[in-house]
């Protein structure tokens, strides 16, 4: 059961939203521009970035969430989700990819300077400062997200489908809407 | 050194904000309306919590800033934030804050469920919902904002005044300037 009253039922942090719209609203401009609006990564990328924040936060609303939105922007989808969650050093990604990815598992982690040896491994791959510094951001707003979520103990959907449903949701409509 | 290349020569956010005025923009309203718009706690007691959370993060231009911004909003100045920093047990706050206090410092810790205790601890000291809900959301939020500086090597201030500086312009125009 959450910590604070929830009253309109809703899961994750859509209860939360629901509940208090005043922060609601920069919480989902900042997901609007981290992964819709035009950075150095495709949509899918930072979505995966994202739900692999998540996953590794043990954070299943949010990994549910952008595994699912993820899943709807990639070519590989679910399947290559599924396997970057469960083994990045095996998953069929890019070494860029797989290099940022590496990257946001550092930053979820204690709060330290990334390893150079990290973001050396992104550069020789071909990532450059912009897809570093999205990626480090990324990472950081889901140590956000994820806290919010789980600190709070919210409840998760009962619904089987209602990861895909809001996939559908984000990818046609955005972050935004909910926050203006 | 930082990770990415900051050509403006500005420490800690204020590099990176300023390199990257796309993303600083959300960043910005975020701090905007957790820090100054009208919530349950006041803007001193939340400039406190972002400063407790960025010190236990070990984030020096975070715990920095936001401990003057405190200092300046707070009736106790900078000596109780000082306090507050090095011993919250016996720091003179009220019990409700310093409940408040240890719930931000469980949220910045590893990703679970706040103990039940420490949430009754604050509801005991007269906190509600939103007091709640406002310290969780504010202490998640540096979990972002503190590795957003820390993991890509960020800079420190050079000027001994550099904090003090910035807690005069917060104060009286507050950060959505910068993201207008």
């Amino acid at each position: 059961m959450p910590h604070i009253s929830i009253t309109n039922g809703l899961p994750g942090i859509s209860g939360l939203m629901a509940q208090r719209p005043d922060t609601a609203a920069p919480l989902n401009q900042l997901a609007e521009t981290l992964l819709r609006s035009p950075l150095s990564l495709s949509r899918g990328e930072r979505e995966l970035i994202a739900a692999y924040t998540s996953e590794l936060n043990e954070t299943e609303f949010c990994s549910g969430s952008h595994s699912a939105f993820a899943a709807a922007q990639l070519d590989g989808g679910a399947e290559l989700v599924k396997a970057v969650l469960h083994g990045l050093d095996e998953a069929p990604v890019t070494p860029r990819l797989r290099a940022l990815l590496r990257i946001a598992g550092a930053v979820r982690g204690p709060v330290r300077a990334l390893p150079p040896e990290l973001v050396a491994e992104a550069r020789e791959a071909g990532a450059d400062d912009a897809q570093i510094h999205d990626t480090v951001l990324i990472a950081a707003a889901f140590c956000l997200y994820n806290r919010y979520v789980t600190c709070l103990d919210t409840e998760l959907p009962t619904d089987p489908g209602y990861y895909e449903e809001g996939a559908e949701r984000i990818v046609t409509r955005g972050y935004a809407p909910a926050a203006r």
